[in-house]
């Protein structure tokens, strides 16, 4: 008996940590968006080195996931939930790469902004948008709300709008940047797209460690 | 003893299908490859319609490994395996994805070729890079070899070269054709990138899982 209830505390430990990691890609990513559109380099610098703390506490997290599975042979339900923070932590792990590369990108920049002020707020949006996934996917980590996993499927068809618009903006005969903007305009999307994807994901993760199902099946 | 037996006969079952299914994403790659740059379109809708048989690979990857986990319990290092391979699984799964990518942007610019004779060669060799990594991460999964696990290394600077290359020709002043080819040729240039760099991740996995250390922390 002490040794389960000593297990289910190292288990939600694992869940503390998790939704700790992603506070942090959370709160990295908001700050990339704003180094990005205020060509803030010191920010920007900071996201870069933070990166390694990051990488470490995914480390630190599947170290103890393997850990408690080697120990403790858990039953079933209790191994998915840990197999599920392992590839949750992976998911974080990728954000957390995409808030660093979108703080290289503004370094590479400075002191020009990367952005031009025609899609400032696209990018502003983006940001807001992969924000919002962000902060619910670690709300479904905390909850394992199903209403809530789904509901991240529709925020992620306003990043494709948004995605969409940029390519419109880039497109139109009027853009008077050259290429390299263009080149980076297009990373700069996929950054944020993917970030998001990844954000989808723990919420498509969570839905099938509860049922079982797969929420859907689309992945990009 | 015949317990242990099955067990392993079902652990050497799982190595074989991420085998397989290394190979069916490599040959996907390497086709995606060979109709960007022919614009052939029945290629490119094979390959769309054949990414949902590597998607269910790894669904059958993953279960059969929580299944093996789950019923028998298996010690440090075998679990450490199991582990690993659903992580491998993940990879190739995304470097499906990829493939996937490169067919739906050949299929989206048909009849027209996506790709510019300037940069023909270059993509060919990024195609044929990304085909050495993929082949040699399936052998150092089948071989668990320290040796050419961290050849890969080598490679992928290899693939670091000609992403830098790319992005010389589309910021070359000469370069004729507008924003939507550069657009394209940085999504491209991305998605080969990234299967590298999943495949190089393999490699690293199978490093960590048989020494226990880090072969590189690096990873964009």
């Amino acid at each position: 008996m002490p040794m389960r209830d000593s297990f289910h505390d190292d288990l939600d430990g694992i869940g503390t940590s998790l939704v700790e990691m992603g506070h942090l890609v959370s709160k990295a990513m908001e700050r990339a968006t704003t180094a990005l559109l205020t060509a803030d380099l010191k920010v920007a610098e900071e996201i870069i080195s933070e990166d390694d703390a990051i990488d470490e506490m995914q480390h630190d997290i599947e170290a103890r996931a393997i850990n408690l599975m080697a120990r403790q042979q858990p039953v079933a339900g209790d191994l998915r939930t840990l197999v599920t923070s392992l590839r949750m932590s992976a998911d974080l792990e990728r954000m957390g790469d995409l808030a660093h590369h979108v703080a290289k990108l503004t370094r590479m920049r400075y002191p020009a902004a990367a952005v031009p002020p025609e899609l400032v707020l696209t990018l502003q949006e983006m940001g807001n948008v992969t924000a919002r996934i962000t902060q619910k996917a670690i709300g479904v980590i905390e909850s394992r709300n199903l209403e809530a996993a789904l509901q991240l499927e529709k925020d992620d068809d306003e990043m494709d709008i948004l995605h969409r618009r940029l390519f419109e903006i880039l497109l139109d005969d009027s853009w008077p940047y050259g290429i390299e903007t263009a080149i980076d305009m297009t990373l700069l999307g996929r950054y944020y797209e993917r970030c998001s994807d990844h954000a989808v994901s723990i919420a498509r993760r969570v839905y099938y460690l509860v049922t079982g199902e797969y929420a859907n099946s689309a992945n990009n």
